[in-house]
């Protein structure tokens, strides 16, 4: 096991049992407050401890590294690093804050200096992603959608259990959690309508995925495969990767999905490691037709991540609407990284890989509001007598994603973002 | 008339009458050299002119800028600057260079300092791509490629004449021209076998694009009108972008084109201002259904760019494939970028517009092997007496373009690529 991981660590820092930031997770983010400008912080309880602070007064200096990559607006030059250099920082970090360690403890005016209450700071985009992927990996969800927008009786197509499927996104539109979006304007066209008409989405949703994020790049012409794909990847985030099913229904034969989706992606702030998720590692579910040789791999690469979304209308209270998990997923995220480096693309530092919407097998597990309501056809009650085909202005669509094992809890935080109206 | 493009315009440089860089043309690109670190350069005959040399003697002082931008890797923190910028820049290069003025000219110290043959350089990407559109805007490939892969009778899909159809594609596989690519492998399944295999792709193809780059951002949530788009372009460059016909047989539905496009995408080095093009504006082709109003336009908006291909076996002479031109697209430029902000997307300096195959009306006007061989049923023979298919290893595909008015050629130069086998 990692050091770091041990359930019987304790932080000097106290931390609520229901906290997502335990001294077992310690994920990476990039904040700012009124007088801190952006940099690198790690989430402990509900503080984030500031690196560039702990980096300037040399307590780092046994890791061989420059620790001003931590007074950097993205983690992308730390990450960049590789991970014997993640790993180190994460265990010193850990060390640090561990309940017989007084380096920090023992000095109160270095704790005022290093650590930030999470709500006196404003979390902002992790990583400046400069390439990003979509996948579609849960058996679930492309069953559903499949069965939705082609033909219930053929709805896997036949390339989808050979191939994790997916495709590029627009990475100038993923935004940090808290930033309100509009809802797009496109193009639709209902079948009984002679020719499109172009206005506000009529069928706003959200997708509950969760995205990973690289840390070492590859050569152009290079390919790697599954099982050295976790050398790559740095941590995880939750992404809700916002759709509009109208524009989307219209525009995506042959080319496939584009403005449906590139208006929004909105992620979780807090990069929780590939390292801190380790105990979470779990069996997938037996793929076959067996995969190809370059998509072989050995060990478990699922995880064991419980995932729920509420929606909250302005001013009324939070809707439980979906509960599912990662492990559900039939590709896994080594899968997905060695498919998309087999034709020689090259990978690089802040690329972001999504899943692909993640459903269960029962309704209440469907991770978008098509599957949950069936396109439309079968609305959700909300707790304050109003119904939902998909998602209104003002309403505000929360995803949260925590792991548990011995008592500890793994934590993602959140992403929540409000929809206003189109401009 | 922009005063820079007057055709009377003379350079105190000899230029010969066959270059596409005489004095009404001057793009910007990124190069180094033995002893020069990347920085910003002009391409003027067969030299570059070194703007951080000029910069760094104040030769720009009279415009309100930092001349440090061109002491850059990329182009993007100077055409972050704004189109007046890229103006005033362009015009003072111009007056630089007429052979009435000695502030170079008379310097002959000053001219071996700034001038550096276009031989002794190389040229890197003139900018960081963050996110690359690939359109799909000529009617005569899309008509082409439906008849192929789908429906001859119904090859044009209904949204079609609405929609400026496009997907992103992957930005980190942009390279310069020089840039040899290995041939990709991936998946693929004829429909005479059971099941994919994994290997080299069989039908490696080029397309002949045009891209446009932007030098100006929106924000999340804003949208701009065709009109207007013109203050957001910087310039053009060539673009091959590459494919693998047989991975896109089998990937590509429903979400479109992903491994059989990403492996490499390769430009030609010189950015060529929209400014220095305005000579060669023409009206496009009637579009009916009329598009609707978020895509109309004023002016024209269309370019007359001769496009050619030519196909190099190794060893052996060039032959010319295909000739063609830009303004046979059917969707301009401004209509595109209207359209990718249209739903709230955000545009950024630096981002990538690609049109699409160009292809014209006739056979040898196509701008893909696809077509030119009809999916290979029809092979190409060169003058070495071997025939092609599709692109084999070796070969070098190499795209040229220019414009000519009055005497006056404005060229893009080329971009040139070798196909290496795979790794």
């Amino acid at each position: 096991m990692i050091k770091a991981n041990d359930p019987s660590l304790h932080s000097w820092i106290e931390i609520d049992a229901a906290s997502d930031f335990p001294i077992q997770n310690l994920p990476f983010g990039i904040f700012s407050t009124i007088d801190r400008d952006p940099r690198v912080g790690v989430a402990i309880g509900d503080y984030i401890l500031d690196l560039c602070v702990l980096g300037r007064r040399d307590f780092f200096e046994l890791i061989d590294f420059d620790p001003n990559v931590f007074h950097r607006p993205y983690l992308n030059d730390f990450i960049a690093l590789g991970k014997p250099i993640w790993r180190a920082v994460r265990t010193r970090i850990s060390e640090l804050l561990r309940n017989d360690n007084d380096e920090i403890s023992g000095n109160s005016d270095l704790i005022r200096e290093c650590l930030v209450m999470q709500r006196a700071a404003d979390m902002l985009m992790p990583v400046k992603v400069g390439n990003y992927t979509d996948f579609y990996s849960s058996m679930e969800h492309a069953t559903n959608v499949g069965s939705m927008f082609r033909d219930p009786q053929n709805a896997l197509l036949p390339n989808w259990k050979h191939i994790p499927i997916g495709y590029h996104g627009r990475a100038s539109s993923i935004i940090p959690s808290g930033t309100a979006i509009h809802r797009p304007k496109g193009q639709t066209k209902s079948p009984d309508m002679e020719a499109p008409t172009f206005g506000p989405s009529q069928m706003l949703d959200f997708e509950l995925e969760v995205a990973f994020i690289t840390g070492r790049e590859t050569a152009l012409g290079e390919s790697i495969t599954p099982n050295e794909a976790d050398d790559y990847i740095f941590g995880l985030v939750l992404m809700n990767d916002w759709s509009a099913r109208d524009i989307q229904t219209w525009e995506y034969v042959p080319l496939g999905p584009f403005l449906a989706k590139s208006f929004a992606s909105s992620i979780s702030p807090w990069v929780v490691t590939l390292d801190a998720l380790e105990p979470f590692k779990v069996k997938g579910p037996v793929q076959e037709p067996k995969p190809l040789p370059y998509l072989e791999f050995t060990g478990n690469h699922h995880y064991d991540i419980n995932l729920e979304v509420l929606l909250q209308p302005e001013g009324a209270a939070e809707n439980l609407i979906c509960k599912t998990n990662y492990k559900n997923m039939y590709w896994n995220m080594n899968q997905q990284l060695a498919h998309q480096s087999s034709n020689g693309c090259n990978l690089q530092v802040g690329d972001m890989y999504a899943s692909g919407t993640i459903s269960g097998a029962e309704k209440g597990s469907f991770g978008s509001m098509l599957e949950l309501t069936w396109r439309g056809t079968d609305p959700i009650l909300l707790s304050d007598g109003t119904k939902r085909a998909f998602v209104n202005d003002g309403d505000t669509v929360i995803m949260r994603g925590h792991s548990e094992y011995n008592g500890v809890r793994i934590g993602f935080g959140e992403v929540r973002s409000q929809v206003l109206p189109s401009i």
